[in-house]
């Protein structure tokens, strides 16, 4: 009944960590794994591997960056079962140089996030992992945006020129209709054909899960989650919806809820994400949530109408 | 672009009720009345007409009855515009002696929710509404339970035996997946050959929005919302989301926002209602809400393995 090629990617460190510049205690980074590791999810993605240049070590934390020490001490002693390690890398934002050859490493896969605009910084990226011997995939955010034909044209070139597993569909902003997910996965698979597409979704509208299913059902075989949602604004699918709906019996939501429970509530006290009025506006007009995020931090966040009258103003032109 | 066939129904005070015993202020129901007006809403259900010797007037609220001179005060002296006004009566704890011939009541429809082994109960009251002048649906509750051929034969039935407007698909459980939305919708279509399909579904798994839109893609054209999901437990598909999502002209969303944002969320102080792990177990396992309910009272209620161990236990036979 289901299908084995599906793969849950457990991205809450990585994506997460937007929503506090990637400054989690290691305590929480070990016990995520470890909840990953014994559910059986395949991938979890514990941080970026961007640029120190890019990126300020005084203003971020250990997982902007996923050190090789640093990675190594996240997952000491844990037994990874069939988990593999992910770290993403940014396409314009960080270097081939701060990867190392596989074997020297405790990662196994290298995820490279670009827009349409900067695939070709991608594909480096890319291959320079798949050279070095890891996996990757090439994740294109803020998809929802890109009505042109670059999307096609990165596409073709994804395909011919990389070695990636899989392709994604990211929908940064929340945007997404299920029949905008149907649309996306049949336009990537049409130029994928040795790559699995992969989905990615915001929780804006509260269509992160259910459009992971659309995708899952046009045959999206690499699917991602955080546990609880968590998230920059809205967050994201739920890593536990995801193991509560899939069929195949490697998977146990037990270490999901527990881990839930005793490390990503807590954090509640700390970091505001999920539902709210202002995050599900940017959603609906298919806008980047910094304009409800700065609103969210004001004494006027609930003023909706007032949000609501600004991001829909017409500017001047 | 858009369908001018689908009604929007605002079930916030109904509802909702279900998480407060119906005591909702008049200034509320007042302030929701009004904003759906305002908003385009098709239809705002404003609570139950149920028998007071089912429930008892000391210990539920107004909006269990809806007596005439109470929803006479709750829109006095508001335009409704093209809004027309709900209540709902159960199947089997609701008599036909409370309603009033149409011309003498504020009411326009009256809904009646049952289960598939009540559906005389809901036939008689449906034709009782409507011989008296109302507009009259039926919603078949706890659909997800529902695999005998009994459904098949009481769609037959209504098709056959009553002049009401729709029958709704009622996932009291929020544990549909979009596939078994599908089906039920084309189903219902199978033997409502006269009249429309509703839908109406619960956010356990955050997937009432996305299930409503799969219904609307099946053709269903009465959808229910509340506002910003208000309901027992995880509540239900939030109205903002769905007036977000139709093209309509017709609609406003501003009066929506506002009401959520003066009326709505300071309700948060005393419900709490939403997705939480208690509920999402509920719904993936299709389960009534009843024992999460119970257990987030408890001091134990972020003991998440406990609960699912409770829910899964086999009982002896």
């Amino acid at each position: 009944m289901y299908r084995p090629k599906i793969k849950v990617v457990d991205c809450t460190i990585r994506d997460g960590g937007l929503a506090n510049d990637s400054h989690f205690t290691m305590e929480t980074v070990r016990a995520v794994y470890e909840a990953a590791c014994r559910a059986g999810i395949d991938y979890v993605e514990l941080g970026y591997r961007n640029s120190k240049e890019m990126f300020s070590p005084d203003e971020f934390g250990l997982w902007r960056f996923c050190d090789e020490d640093e990675l190594r001490k996240a997952v000491d002693g844990i037994d990874p079962g069939g988990t593999k390690l992910a770290v993403m890398q940014d396409a314009h934002k960080a270097v081939p140089e701060d990867v190392l050859p596989v074997d020297e490493s405790v990662v196994d896969m290298i995820r490279v996030a670009t827009y349409v605009k900067d695939v070709d910084k991608a594909i480096r990226l890319a291959n320079n992992a798949t050279d070095k011997g890891y996996e990757a995939t090439i994740n294109i955010m803020a998809i929802s945006h890109e009505g042109s034909p670059f999307l096609d044209e990165a596409l073709q070139q994804i395909e011919e020129e990389t070695k990636v597993l899989a392709v994604y569909v990211v929908d940064s902003f929340g945007a997404l209709y299920s029949e905008e997910v149907q649309f996306l996965v049949e336009k990537y698979q049409k130029y994928l054909k040795t790559k699995e597409v992969g989905a990615h979704f915001h929780n804006n509208q509260q269509l992160g899960f259910a459009n992971t299913i659309e995708a899952i059902i046009r045959n999206a075989n690499f699917v991602d989650g955080t546990l609880y949602g968590l998230g920059r604004a809205a967050g994201n699918c739920p890593t536990e919806l995801i193991i509560g709906f899939l069929k195949n019996p490697k998977f146990s939501i037990e270490p999901i809820l527990d881990v839930i429970a005793k490390t990503i509530l807590p954090l509640q006290a700390t970091i505001d994400w999920g539902y709210h009025v202002p995050y599900m506006l940017t959603g609906i007009l298919d806008q980047h949530p910094r304009d409800a995020m700065a609103w969210m931090k004001t004494d006027r966040k609930n003023e909706f109408v007032e949000l609501y009258r600004e991001l829909t103003e017409d500017p001047e032109v």
